[in-house]
């Protein structure tokens, strides 16, 4: 399946994760604001959040139905006098006794004196009159059914810890804390550069030999959706000078992300650029052998003080190296954790031992419980476009991994629908 | 685990497959809209996508290293004469000879007679004039690390689907294959209306008896994460003809989304409503006990032309049914499906036996490969918000799900990072 297999170089490679380390710790983070919290989806908390208010602020009713004493239910039936009514927004505040119910709707307060609840379906001939009488047929253990103060939040509790992604969930309970903005990290600014002799722009017409640039497109929209902004940095061509003008044209950049030259072929100039632009910055440039496979040059830098990473210019590499390096360190800009489980799923197809490069499979999920398989595309190009468009699942194979044969079990990436 | 469980009450609950079915039987599709591919993010395609160029226009070398003739190579070493050079974006438009050698670089056109790849670490002293003898010391196959004209993408070739959510891939591959706008079903417009005495709006302070509102900051940042846009409808009070008004004040809408009032309580009147908002349109208006946990009444009806769908009140119950339902409603307005892969995970604990509903139960994923597992949250109850933002999995429960032992494997749901 491999088709560009590095085994016959057996150059020192990096392994994923010692790159990504690496990676990340060249980052620094981005300043801090107050936003709105309807404004926060996708943004990650600079502060703790520390609940204002007690949720619920009392005890509450969780089913319709009624509020008594045990004692009053203890012998059953039993025939109760309803004095009076408390619905969510509407507390009563008396206290009940002895032989009283009082009835209750979901998310009504408890009044003082009831310790158990009496679903409707267990009274026989409901009466909605104050000092009618019901029979009850059955009761609830004394607390069923009731969420006693304070069950899902506590005044005064962290609810939500530094570099929380802030998602639809994270920011309901800020607001049912009683929070109404939140410290958070701005929105990384990427820049994005392609690089090469062979591209043109989206909407131009290729001529011999020139494709169209969509590795920036690609970028543009990835970032996008783990948080970031993405700045359009153009097509740096393969001239020596090139990246460092285009990157030193755009203020406020927080990463630089650039696709392509980054070999060691006589027409990339990455490399050559960052040695120049470091500006005595000695360390900031690493051009490193991945192992992993799509993708293997990577490069990280800085130009003057802003930091870059070098991606692979196949689109099938860019993107996969995006997922697993560029989403990290977006998310570290952030000082927050992207989070990418993998999960156990039977082969659908047997592969081949693999080599000493981590190796990311296009390939599709199918079936549910038990008949769920993932099924590696047939070929595995890293300029195959359609290929990764169409994919739903990366399997991931770690270095040396052995031959697998259909029905074993690998791990799996599932694609963010959105990636 | 279960705090409300229905085991006492066996009326006819309807299944969760069987009420989505339901609601996307009535859902109508939204007007499409001609948009630059960079803007597509989110949105499904209305048509077909075809494929305007050919991907990779002629054969392109995979590799660095040099073009030759397989018949050059069949004994080595060979002694090749270098002629000239094709780079990507710079094609050498000549035709390769018996004994000679084209030096290329990833993405260059392969030239004309030229079968095989040499790659450069197989050629002895790498010369780079023109006329230059290199001694070749190992070839490639023929065929190896050419990538032939139309690997990826032919011109006239259906390349993504109608339907399909544009991802950051598949944007790139559109632009990549010579398009550059695509026609999509326009982002729905979804309008949000709480119900219930006992809300106030975040930024109030909530009185005895009251609870900040909250479920709208959660469908408003849930339904931007799945393409849609969210329109505050505020919050109705528990009165008749209130939801009426709120909904039929704002024009332009798709669908409709409650939250509360789903309840046969007397306070609870969404199903008195739609009986007098439907306007003739008989069979629009079902009330339904769904068996699934959290979350059992459900509502599905229609405001005039509009469908609704009247989610329950309790915070996880509108977030557990708004990805279950409204999910793939959203999807279903833009002609899609919505993708939500389930994996088998090994349990951190126990789990009794379920009952007759459906159980999606709160929980976190930890470790990796074979030592990966699943702990469900120890208190379950549909108020818990703090609970349902620490998780990042649903541990799926088929009803009437037998016992299950720690180490025993149950299908997840992993929860998408902006939920």
């Amino acid at each position: 399946m491999p088709t560009d297999s590095g085994a016959k170089r057996p150059a020192a490679l990096l392994s994923v994760a010692d790159a990504t380390t690496a990676i990340l710790a060249m980052l620094p983070r981005t300043a801090t604001v107050e936003m709105p919290l309807a404004d926060c989806l996708g943004l990650r908390l600079a502060e703790d959040l520390t609940a204002v208010l007690t949720l619920p602020p009392q005890s509450v009713s969780a089913m319709d139905g009624y509020a008594v004493r045990q004692d009053d239910v203890a012998t059953l039936p039993a025939k109760l006098r309803r004095i009076a009514e408390s619905a969510a927004g509407h507390p009563w505040q008396g206290r009940i006794g002895s032989g009283e119910a009082v009835r209750v709707f979901t998310g009504a307060a408890i009044p003082e004196g009831a310790d158990t609840i009496v679903i409707q379906e267990d009274v026989d001939a409901v009466a909605e009159e104050n000092g009618a009488v019901i029979t009850v047929r059955d009761a609830e253990v004394a607390g069923r059914y009731i969420r006693p103060a304070g069950l899902d939040i506590s005044a005064g509790e962290i609810i939500l810890s530094a570099g929380t992604l802030m998602s639809a969930r994270s920011i309901a309970l800020a607001i049912a804390s009683g929070l109404t903005h939140a410290t958070v990290h701005q929105r990384p600014r990427i820049g994005i550069l392609s690089t090469g002799d062979e591209l043109v722009l989206p909407g131009q017409n290729p001529g011999n030999g020139q494709i169209i640039s969509s590795n920036a497109a690609f970028l543009s929209a990835f970032v996008q959706t783990v948080g970031a902004v993405a700045v359009d940095l153009g097509i740096a061509r393969d001239r020596p000078g090139a990246m460092l003008r285009a990157v030193r044209a755009v203020p406020n950049l927080d990463l630089v992300v650039t696709t392509g030259g980054a070999s060691v072929g006589n027409h990339d100039h990455i490399v050559g650029d960052l040695n120049q632009g470091a500006k005595g910055q000695a360390g900031g440039l690493n051009f490193w052998k991945i192992a992993m496979r799509p993708g293997k040059p990577l490069i990280s830098g800085r130009v003057d003080d802003i930091p870059l990473i070098g991606l692979p210019g196949n689109p099938v590499s860019t993107a996969v190296c995006a997922l697993i390096f560029l989403g990290p360190a977006i998310a570290r800009l952030c000082n927050g954790v992207a989070e990418q489980p993998q999960f156990l799923v039977r082969l659908a197809a047997d592969l081949a031992e693999n080599d000493q490069r981590q190796d990311y499979i296009r390939a599709t999920l199918s079936g549910v419980g038990a008949d769920q398989l993932v099924t590696p595309a047939t070929r595995q190009d890293s300029s195959m476009m359609a290929v990764l468009a169409k994919a739903n699942a990366l399997i991931v194979r770690p270095p040396f991994d052995p031959v697998k044969k259909a029905g074993d079990l690998v791990s799996v990436l599932p694609i963010p629908p959105l990636f």
